[in-house]
């Protein structure tokens, strides 16, 4: 099986191969993409025992960096598979080819004259790169995601899950092999920097650039290179409780936004809480915080109101903070316009959300606030591909342009202008033989 | 009116200014917008005086650099106006005022559970910078797209327009001073290169950036800043004229998609062309180039089968060349996979032609050439906005993310997602104590 075998070349060659498969990919049907999606899924779990004993090469070297401190606990937990956790790559990849096909959609039709229709429809954006660390689950993920939306490839995982991520890459070619017009070079591996630094270059071979890790690293990508990167920023999060609020709902929204995952970029980082309110609202919801051992930064007028020592004097630094942990600034504001403003210079145009029984006051916040998502009495936590309904997720972007907040299969999509016509030109119009109708037809 | 003049201020204040009056902008309702731009519209026939005096004083000093060979005609030609060119601008601006809103449509609505629903609604993007040359009728055209679609926007004219353009963005503001829910720093105006220089550095602040100009204008601006840029790219397109192929058609379309108008960027380079039909098809299609005054260049079967000697050969630079003139370079094909091979190697992803009967054919061509515009028996010069029926064009964009093809309003817009709830976290659903619907309503 040649043509499933990873062949030693330069960035450029596999960059011009995933160009080539991209285009033969883009001719195939539905039924053959998720043909060929289902027999990944199949030979990842007939070939469990092998990626799990290519993981335990992985994690024995990566576990003595571990105790060598040079890798974090956490790092080596999202390195670590099992054979359950093959399953789960598996169902990921079969929920994939379960999603309604993302290409060949209308998005809209216009009859310009008689015999001249204007079809926009959804197409494969060609070759993507995404460059990840340790989590060996991304190959499968993100193949599927590329398969099902007609695009190429092109990995570069950490060295760390070197041996993991050879595996999975060669597994997803062998299974694909059988199938002849899916090509091969539909899934790339690299593994250095010296690659990244190459592929980061090569703006008219790459269509899109996902970096996957820290902030840094994707504004690193972002202001290295001229290919559109795809990737979240910062999560600066905030719960405005308004005057208007119910307190039941507004406890609740405000505790899940901070505790229920406090690493995610999602979780609240902020509350700001209306003065009118705040004395109601805040000594229940502090005593919530202190139960779950979240700490907490006041405003001045926080710390007065509540009287309590153990919340910390809040620093201007601390409502430029994503802390990713349980702390939590608080905020109190004369009026909803102070919240709005406060929102609009400190947030990161990911999640705000009011909590407010004032529709109208909801309606002006979420309309007033630039931000991927807008919530009326939620939890900043559900901005995610999945609670979505989009079935799954490349992740949140905070960019306004292409995709913005959650991005799923959609995001892998562009579209092209069909024109259908019977030897139509332009100079019968501009001679003014024929006139246009113009008439959108759905 | 002091709010309408303008404020000699760095380009960081002019940005943050255009930030805040977008923000105010983006509440606005449609009415609203569409009363200030009929406003706008009117006060320009009013002032057209003052507007033609201003060009007079452009045109005059323009004339001297033309004839001290410093100007060329055509760039003299784009920036003289008259009252009809005034009144032509007035006419556009109501034209943008009748399209459809752009804001708050929704995009897609669903119901994740129970009394939590989302929506995906279009919204501005905030602040558009445009860098342009000449044609001062780009002011009030940007100027109406941008407010229609709720966004600022940062002009930097050429030195050439200086004061029409001065005359233009005041008569701007002044017609919207009176609406005072509308921020008079939607528009601004800056004039030196040192000002583009400062812009393009401001991220955070512009959210896309429109050059109008060259090719190598376009690359300087994308490949100098990271704000996302919309501009068109080279224009390199073909006509394949198939083997089943009507003969009248294909002459109709190719003579159209080269001669109608040869500057523009979606006119055909190069002509491709089955060898069975070529016997029949290329005489006459020479014939109407010659009588047309084209410039033929050909490969070599094109010289063997025609004889002719006025048929200049086509070297391998010809493939690669937007002629942009009464210049076409023609090549016979084998088959058809070795025209879309062509194309996939020279094409600019602009817009790309097929002429047959074949209509499984036109479905594997338009499938297999990934451009803004693939077309069947149609001329490629219809790759337009105003052909389309998007009212109006801020370009061509031959980039694959946000927008593609001819873009009109929807260009200026992006979307955000509102979320309603009832005091909804999610931790109730990873508890399991609650499980999402996920279903679609409309």
């Amino acid at each position: 099986m040649a043509t499933a075998q990873f062949h030693p070349a330069n960035v450029l060659d596999i960059a011009r191969r995933a160009r080539a498969a991209a285009r033969q990919l883009a001719t195939l049907s539905h039924a053959q993409r998720n043909d060929a999606l289902l027999a990944a899924a199949q030979a990842l779990v007939d070939r469990r025992a092998e990626i799990v004993a290519a993981n335990e090469l992985d994690s024995t070297s990566a576990l003595r960096d571990v105790e060598a401190g040079q890798m974090t606990q956490a790092m080596f937990q999202r390195l670590k598979t099992s054979e359950g956790g093959v399953a789960e790559m598996a169902a990921r990849v079969r929920d994939v080819a379960s999603l309604p096909d993302p290409l060949g959609r209308t998005l809209a039709a216009t009859e310009l004259d008689e015999g001249l229709t204007l079809y926009k429809i959804s197409c494969p954006l060609g070759v993507i790169g995404i460059i990840f660390e340790s989590r060996p689950d991304v190959i499968p993920q993100v193949a599927a995601l590329a398969l099902k939306s007609g695009n190429a490839v092109i990995f570069k995982g950490g060295s760390e899950a070197r041996h993991s991520n050879e595996v999975l890459a060669s597994i997803w070619r062998e299974a694909l092999a059988p199938f002849t017009e899916i090509p091969p070079d539909l899934i790339n591996l690299m593994h250095t920097r010296e690659d990244v630094a190459e592929l980061l270059t090569l703006a008219d071979e790459i269509d899109l650039i996902i970096p996957r890790g820290s902030q840094e690293f994707v504004r690193y990508i972002a202001e290295t290179s001229h290919i559109p990167v795809l990737g979240h920023g910062e999560g600066l999060c905030h719960v405005y409780v308004d005057r208007e609020a119910n307190i039941e709902k507004a406890l609740a929204v405000a505790f899940d936004s901070k505790v229920q995952y406090p690493a995610a970029c999602n979780a609240m980082e902020t509350l700001l809480v209306h003065e009118e309110i705040a004395p109601e609202f805040l000594p229940a919801m502090i005593e919530q915080f202190k139960s779950a051992s979240v700490e907490m930064r006041g405003c001045a007028r926080t710390i007065a109101l509540t009287g309590r020592e153990d919340i910390v004097p809040a620093r201007e630094s601390d409502w430029r903070t994503e802390y990713s942990d349980l702390i939590v600034s608080i905020k109190i504001v004369a009026t909803a316009d102070e919240a709005i403003e406060h929102i609009q210079r400190y947030g990161s145009g990911h999640t705000e959300s009011i909590v407010t029984e004032d529709d109208a006051m909801a309606s002006r916040f979420m309309d007033a606030i630039d931000a991927a998502g807008v919530y009326h009495n939620v939890s900043t936590r559900f901005a995610d591909g999945f609670r979505y309904g989009l079935g799954a997720e490349l992740g949140i972007s905070t960019s306004k342009l292409h995709a913005r907040g959650p991005v799923g299969l959609e995001g892998l999509t562009t579209y092209k202008y069909k024109l259908f016509g019977d030897g139509h030109t332009v100079s019968m119009y501009s001679k003014g033989e024929r006139a246009f109708k113009h008439r959108s037809i759905g």
